[in-house]
């Protein structure tokens, strides 16, 4: 039922809509850059030419409106995001959007009324940028505070202007723009990003939730000596100290089923070969579905980064520690997208998502789910980032199916 | 019989030029700049106002030279480098130079005469640049590589070029300036740099010899992945098989007598707190007295280096493994030196030197020994450098008697 040329086309065509002045590898869209708010431009003509009732909300999410026969019920909402990471793909986020525009357009090409309004939304500013990452699914779930629109940031200026200009208004979103029950249900088609499905050699997976993560911005304070003078009963070497506890990281998360560790920015200070590392500053970052195991994880890499400290003369100094809650899908939700994904290929996979999306903070005011479609190699955030046109097609006919189901499920 | 003060305020008045459009923290004059250049023609007029004869050899070394009685006589060589580091401290290399000075002063004012000629000797670029380092001691004693002198390094240009300005002779210096037999001896002295005579409460020490020193410069090759997506099992993270050779090498160095270890520059890549590290890049050096122990610290930490990297299907390639051997200063040198350092402060402590200076070089071919003077906090290369003014006036007595000593003992 679904066009799975036309989705293909949409994609090829929203990945020509990139910035200019970058490198000219991958898909680069970053939100609020002049490309991103011509893609959206592009998208509004999208969805107004399906015949969706087209609007921005005051946290600068794009939805296009399909009425339902009973209007009053809150909305099903489908969608993801249209932003990109600096040379990344045209899959993340954008498969989602015109997947769930796929959806709207085959529900209006063949008459199909749902009792619900659906509502097809390019959330604002998924990805990580200097002024913030899910900042629309935030504004539409939990609000903004006045800190986080009001902060000045170098070349980016302050996310209140950065909203004005993609259509938002900073005045209105000091509350969450939908309240618990304004959302029937939230369902997003996103790459796997992983290798799981793929060596499962499965094309979809119903995501079980998305995990929580515990990430410590640290600084590791030793002292800057010369390499041969200093005698190695003198030195204080943070970075010695540091590599305990990478290793630690590393083996904390490997004990554990389902949950990941990863020092991932490293910075040495003075970084030369003759002087001793006398400053490193460095972020270790934990994930699991179960904060309890993160909890654990956390406590672990500590306790042997404070021993190697301590066995070094150095201090370090937690800039900050930020933890993201996990989000677990509902049983029902996962289990009818469990039952669409196997009537579009004959099988599917449970699992969880190991990124974060905006699934994970419309999850806080509505029922949720996704569904993951394979990625070639496992590979994202880059250029090869891959979708198979076939599995493409097949993760709209999922979706599909769980909107109709949902429409008879909830109210 | 020296005078403590004028050498003092010689230090002073060096340290007062230096760099101008380098922030103004600690002493910077770095080789081949126009502040450096400057503390040169400073220094020549010193030593011409002393009834020095003046020159700069084709290797750019300034030198100052009293003739002897028996002038047929190879010279004894004392001296030490007028450049430093950038942001570095007031001694490092000033204080072997303008000692030296004293020294020929003290003789000259006092009517002693040396039967061998006195040189003394600013070697020209002693400390790290990006044209290299030990470069004028190198061109005395082994010549420069035309490669070395004619390579083109972005902002600095050719070593060529920069030898001209300084008013060395690049056409002449392929071969060495001076051969063995052509220095009767040389002796310098440099702060310690280290905390050894300082927590042991002695001034000085009779420098045993110039520790070897092995230095890898590595990157090892992983896959950058989403650090929530990649399961442990599916990453190859570049970072932790560092961390595991960090780690080791510490070990290695603290497993035996009188070696360090360090791994002091290190960077990643992309370098992003939510991805895994695809690509480091790092230094790792391992330094002794002898060069058999350096050999089985660098076996020991590649091997645990290529378990690490074979575990986690992250590959490494060594790009340059350069070694600079160790140069053990001759026993009668120590001895002479060891008895004078006794005359001038009653008692002194045999050490090696962990830093390459420029008697590694002309150790290559004439008797070498080095003087080490008690540094405060054993701290260098920064602007807290400190070596007191009576520590510093009793390694010149310690120098005069020890060059006195060397011209009855030598040919």
């Amino acid at each position: 039922m679904i066009n799975q040329q036309r989705l293909w086309n949409n994609l090829a065509e929203l990945a020509q809509i990139r910035e200019a002045d970058v490198p000219p590898i991958g898909t680069t869209r970053r939100a609020f850059t002049p490309a991103y708010i011509t893609g959206r431009q592009w998208l509004a003509t999208r969805f107004a030419a399906v015949g969706l009732q087209v609007f921005i909300d005051a946290g600068g999410n794009l939805i296009g409106r399909l009425p339902g026969s009973d209007d009053a019920l809150p909305p099903i909402m489908i969608g993801s995001h249209s932003d990109t990471v600096m040379g990344g793909g045209s899959y993340d986020g954008a498969l989602g959007v015109l997947g769930a525009l796929e959806v709207a357009q085959t529900l209006i090409d063949h008459g199909i009324s749902l009792r619900h309004p659906l509502e097809v939304v390019d959330f604002m500013a998924e990805e990580s940028t200097p002024l913030g990452s899910l900042l629309g699914s935030t504004a539409m779930a939990a609000g903004l505070d006045h800190d986080v629109l009001m902060r000045d940031v170098p070349g980016w200026g302050t996310l209140a202007d950065a909203l004005r200009r993609v259509g938002g208004n900073p005045d209105a979103v000091a509350q969450p723009l939908r309240r618990p029950g304004e959302i029937a249900a939230y369902v997003e088609i996103h790459i796997e990003q992983g290798p799981r499905l793929e060596r499962a050699d499965i094309v979809l997976g119903a995501v079980t939730g998305i995990v929580g993560i515990r990430r410590a911005d640290i600084t590791c304070y030793g002292q800057p000596d010369h390499a041969g003078t200093a005698s190695m009963d003198v030195r204080r070497d943070a970075l010695a100290a540091v590599a305990q506890l990478i290793v630690a990281a590393e083996q904390a998360a490997n004990r554990r089923t389902g949950a990941v560790a990863t020092v991932g920015a490293l910075e040495v200070l003075p970084n030369q070969s003759n002087v001793i590392p006398g400053q490193v500053r460095f972020t270790v970052e934990m994930r699991s579905l179960d904060m309890v195991e993160v909890e654990s994880m956390w406590h672990e890499i500590h306790d042997t980064f404070v021993a190697a400290c301590a066995a070094r003369g150095v201090t370090f100094a937690i800039h900050a520690l930020h933890d993201s809650q996990p989000v677990v899908f509902g049983e029902s939700m996962i289990s009818t997208i469990e039952s669409a994904c196997n009537a579009a290929v004959g099988t599917s996979m449970r699992l969880p998502s190991g990124a974060g999306h905006d699934g994970s903070m419309i999850g806080l005011i509505a029922p949720a789910g996704m569904i993951f479609v394979r990625t070639k190699n496992g590979r994202s955030h880059c250029p090869e980032e891959f979708s198979a046109p076939d599995d493409n097609a097949a993760s709209v006919r999922a979706l599909l199916d769980t909107v109709r189901a949902l429409d008879t499920m909830v109210d």
